[in-house]
């Protein structure tokens, strides 16, 4: 088991990655939260996979276990689910003490993480991450929210968990695609903060794929201690936090551009990533040599979905209305060689279109 | 003019409390917030009472101003005024450094601090309290929320505005019962923290209830002091800061029981005061003297709805769901002579009912 600490003053927390650590949330929660009801929150999929053994869990440990089912997918991660669960944590009395554990992917996560965040001005919650994508990334850094009609997490908080379990254990029940999914996060981190990093993942890329378990230890905790390094600096994004969104906002662009069914958001970012890196080369912050060695490893990570058909100006009209815009600028995530980050604005839609090309011809799809 | 700092790290923020300060409120914002753009919600009463000179105000400073009107009354405290607020947002593409300014009384602060917390999981925002309860209460100290329909601000987050300003002028347009359920709550801080201020507050009543600025400067400063003083040592109501609900367990109770129509915040209170006084003398915390001091101020400030029809076994009831309990009981904020409190729970029903009657023949209703 590895242990990382999220360092936020009286908000910090412990990451806790293992395999079959599941089986350990109970008596982890005791050590940092009070309180005697756990409500414990999945959806239908992942309770039937883990949800009797994570009540079973909380009552060894001495808590009163309420579930609540929410429905699977993206579509039910917003406000009318939040007040659905609201008025049934009304209804179950629940109360300030009461402890909120979501169970599940990044959607679970995310509506939960909110819920915590807003009920009676905030409850404790536990996250116990059954996604690769959520245990390396939104189950860590306390962003939490639903969308509106009109934009993807337009509705948020920051607020933190007390603590993350992280079961490796979960990930050998993901389809392939999805664990690819997350894979690309992984990589992520890699190249916006540790070479070193880099070079493992691209090495130990068969034993990651195979879901080796020690391998997904050391992968995952060391992304979670990225990110913990990261929001222990900047912890509302409004600086050092952004390299975090290298290969978003080309990501989301595609993720918008269409509709949302035909990419994971892995994926997206995938392409997104490669596009930032081609644009790291025409600015001149990256080499020949390391834009082979990054597109490289990203492309073995998987086969991504075919992104040739999407025409690149949906992608700028989804530019446009991205909300991490700071005063209508759109700021990129650039590559710095690899393992370190520029940030960088101001480029004229004919380039980015250049660079996306590029990349899309490079996934040969 | 007066400066009352609330120290809370890198989210302090500085309330301004002065006679026609609302004119400088351009200018003080551009100190302490970036952004061009300002969201000012208010609504239709206080619009079409400083509305306008609210828009010049930040135009001349320089910002962009959008108005967004919302109905009047707690009734539309809720998640769906909230909701409409985001779409509003959305389509008039605010962004992460648009600022959200609330002018008007408490349910005004509330919802659009709601808003500025959840809405790109946090934007800035300034309060422009118009009323002496939110003045001296609901827009210090970062409690944010909005209703739900099973129970009062049962929805909601800390959250802190970036700046508070003050204007006491504003006070000049309250009717005289509104102005009154304020000063309850102004007189609340000297029973709860500051013997000499409450002494003041007894002198100075006549000038206060005539509204004279300069009291009304001096009494507001004083309460945001301590109110200031009590959340930067306890922001989120873990310990300290509850010595602000002094009064409030049987005041929520009496305003929940009567539907929340009969009486105002601060009269319910009122009430409250007078009942946690009675039960302090009880409890040996408080002598005779003291005691008729208090209800003499109290019942000084103005005239009281009657409470006599109102039966405690409803009062009993709604305590019971007051989602301030902690496993089951009731926490009451006791007086230990005047300006210091003591926490106390456990008492029988039957000498709640006992006080709660005093409290009631005091206010001879």
């Amino acid at each position: 088991m590895k242990n990382v600490r999220v360092n936020l003053g009286h908000r910090s927390y412990d990451i806790r990655i293992g395999k079959g650590l599941l089986s350990k949330a109970g008596e982890q929660l005791r050590e940092v939260a009070e309180g005697s009801r756990v409500f414990l929150v999945a959806n239908t999929t992942v309770f039937d996979l883990y949800g009797q053994r994570a009540i079973e869990v909380f009552e060894d440990a001495g808590y009163e276990v309420v579930h609540l089912l929410i429905p699977e997918g993206e579509r039910i991660k917003n406000l009318q689910t939040v007040e659905n669960i609201y008025t049934y944590l009304i209804a179950q009395k629940a109360d300030r003490r009461s402890i909120m554990v979501a169970l599940g992917g990044g959607v679970t996560g995310d509506i939960v993480g909110f819920v915590a965040a807003t009920f009676l001005r905030g409850v404790p919650y536990v996250q116990l991450p059954t996604t690769l994508l959520a245990q390396v990334d939104s189950s860590v850094g306390g962003k939490t929210g639903v969308n509106h009609r009109l934009g993807k997490n337009l509705i948020g908080a920051f607020y933190q968990p007390d603590l993350v379990v992280v079961d490796t254990e979960s990930l050998q029940t993901l389809s392939d695609r999805e664990f690819s999914a997350g894979l690309y996060e992984v990589v992520k981190y890699g190249l916006i903060y540790d070479k070193d990093f880099f070079d493992y993942f691209t090495n130990n890329l068969p034993a990651l794929r195979s879901r080796d378990d020690l391998a997904l230890e050391r992968a995952i905790s060391r992304c979670c201690e990225i990110k913990a390094e990261v929001i222990s600096i900047d912890e509302k994004e409004s600086n050092l936090r952004r390299i975090l969104n290298f290969g978003h906002t080309l990501g989301h662009a595609l993720e918008a551009a269409t509709d949302y069914e035909r990419f994971k958001h892995g994926e997206a970012v995938a392409y997104g990533m490669l596009a930032a890196a081609e644009l790291s080369k025409v600015q001149g912050l990256i080499d020949d040599e390391q834009m082979e060695s990054i597109a490289h490893t990203v492309l073995a990570i998987g086969p991504l979905p075919k992104a040739s058909d999407v025409a690149f100006s949906r992608l700028a009209a989804a530019i446009k209305h991205d909300k991490k815009r700071e005063d209508d600028r759109t700021v990129f995530v650039l590559l710095k060689g690899i393992g370190q980050t520029e940030m960088a604005s101001g480029f004229p839609e004919g380039l980015l279109e250049d660079v996306w090309n590029r990349a899309v011809a490079r996934a040969k799809s």
